[in-house]
């Protein structure tokens, strides 16, 4: 017989997810109802409602789909490009490739703008792949690459579509919530995102929004969207106002109870109370982890202040020190992925964990770690 | 400033989904782990024994999708079907002609075996479509249609597939828990299932399990899959052997724990006894039903224990009475999809809302709001 599961408490400082408070924990824990409810209809509708608040638009498509931040890509993608369409796509990371195997999946025809991992992207290469490429329709880039802590400038990548006429889809994962993420000033067309991460919630939900020109491009597309799942258009009907409601899929209820409560929560707090907590937080860790020699990978002007990137002290075996400060500690940091694997670790100060009890844990932690694994060299 | 969700207290006796116990609710308020902790790495092995045990496979890749239902069913056919591929679809009710949009959309060419709505799949049928298309590579049908409570015989369909050297696609969403789902000895290639029918977790996850025959049609795809989020050349990687996991997405911690609890639960039960609760419930339920004068949509032979389709009588309102059992036992009832809406009502009997005290609710609930309806006419 199988045992029921007690997962141990951890404090996760990793990329994602972060730390839980109680109160969504508890709110997942509330009656399951139907997804035809009354009631849920009132969920959704407050959801929505607090989700443009936390983008900062106005825009009507704003809602949680039923699934993690790969999925809330793979709509945007899915949903924005047709066969044959060109799509500059930026990748200065993990899920700028992503954003990349996405384009090619939908049939589009990409054009890639390179930039090395732990940098921003560059908006003078994507201003020279717009004036090679006047056809391009489309602009793809990650506003907060989870993969390195790099920040990139929307609002001028943004821009530079815009003047030339093209749609802008933009990944904001791990900013949405812990950074400016202004989707109306900016004139974004299409956003994903993951609960997961500066939101606090449990993941497995991707917050998305699209603009009317994203919601126009979609009515007019000549092809139909390969996914049936991830179809704007059939999900349209489902998220739209309650009275014309029509079924599409069973939403993960109780998911949707923490989502909820999570934005709830941030707006207690005020968005602009959070991004201030994340940049100060972030600030208290970085004297710490300076003052333990650790040095940033990410140049100071485009520093994710919920997403440290440091450098793996030379002759440090980086994966036994997170292995100890998960055992010891039950603290969970993040290995570097792709070719940052080994090389890096990333420290996670994402919503609910961008608070002093986690930086003290962490510094005191880390300090120790290292000096046993120094004396033990 | 938004309030926090309280949600009303149902019982759930719709479609799905069905009441989800306590222990699967506490389960779901556990403290979040990365879906990279050791400990997770556990549970994801725990579940996939306890879904082999589930869906009686000893299929290695068997495991829950991070979505729901209609998730895992494009799942099935992103990654079996490639374009060109001819696809028999049978379609006796919403589900199937679902089924047919996946085919459409994967570029796969649908020969659609069709029968009436309430009705089973009719093997003839399936037979005379496998000879006027001797080079039909997949036949998918619904074991258990939840828009009309009919069950099919999965053996004989699976069987006639075999003969034809097709591989079989069942969508046993509503089935899996509640009736025999005997994937090895019915041979069938791949399944896909939801978390809120009669596992009673909350929706948004879909079981789903892949015969060795299955992987190596995938292994010899000629096009790449169109979804990256669904694509199992890379899910593979994350589900496979803990030593070897890479990071594919980040999984919904939370809704795992609830799915891992119902499943603990469905093992202290026994599968074999869970099948007999539910018949024997649907005996009772049908019993008073008929008592009130009640008529099934679909023949006995072919009714599905865990979801009992009835026609409303005639001149009564349908809407107004789910809409008074809602507010006034707080009893959800399922109402008819497409052609059968207005005409039918759904009642679920599924998972932990399989018993006795909802049966005696339901029935004592529609005679009151029976006779009020035949009072006020």
């Amino acid at each position: 017989m199988t045992a029921s599961f007690l997962p141990p408490k951890r404090i996760l400082m990793g990329p994602g997810p972060s730390d839980v408070p109680q109160r969504v924990l508890d709110a997942m824990a509330r009656p399951t109802i139907g997804h035809l409810d009354p009631a849920f209809v009132d969920l959704m509708e407050q959801i929505k409602a607090m989700l443009r608040m936390a983008f900062r638009t106005e825009n009507a498509l704003t809602f949680p789909v039923s699934a993690p931040g790969s999925a809330g890509m793979e709509m945007c993608f899915v949903n924005l490009v047709e066969p044959g369409d060109k799509v500059i796509v930026c990748r200065n990371g993990v899920f700028g490739g992503r954003m990349l195997e996405n384009v090619k999946r939908t049939g589009g025809v990409p054009v890639v703008v390179d930039d090395a991992w732990g940098a921003a992207v560059d908006p003078q290469k994507v201003r020279d792949a717009f004036k090679s490429n006047p056809d391009a329709k489309v602009l793809a880039f990650v506003h907060a690459e989870t993969s390195t802590g790099a920040q990139s400038d929307a609002a001028a990548l943004a821009k530079i579509a815009q003047e030339a006429g093209a749609l802008t889809i933009l990944d904001c994962v791990t900013s949405l919530g812990g950074t400016p993420v202004l989707l109306d000033q900016w004139r974004i067309d299409a956003a994903y995102s993951g609960s997961q991460k500066c939101l606090s919630c449990t993941p497995g939900l991707s917050p998305v929004s699209f603009s009317e020109r994203a919601i126009e491009k979609i009515k007019a597309r000549k092809t139909p969207v390969q996914s049936w799942f991830l179809d704007l258009n059939l999900v349209l009907g489902y998220w739209q106002s309650a009275g014309k409601r029509t079924y599409h899929h069973t939403a993960p209820i109780n998911p949707m109870y923490g989502l909820h409560e999570s934005l709830v929560m941030l707006e207690e707090e005020g968005l602009e109370n959070s991004w201030a907590r994340h940049r100060a937080m972030h600030e208290k860790l970085k004297a710490g982890l300076e003052g333990l020699g650790l040095r940033y990978v990410v140049e100071e002007s485009a520093r994710l202040p919920q997403l440290n990137s440091i450098y793996v002290p030379e002759g440090v075996d980086e994966a036994a020190i997170r292995s100890r400060l998960l055992s010891e500690f039950n603290l969970e940091i993040g290995a570097g992925l792709g070719d940052m694997a080994g090389k890096i670790w990333r420290i996670g100060l994402m919503g609910y964990s961008a608070k002093q009890a986690n930086i003290d844990l962490c510094l005191q932690a880390l300090s120790a770690c290292l000096e046993k694994s120094a004396a033990g060299a």
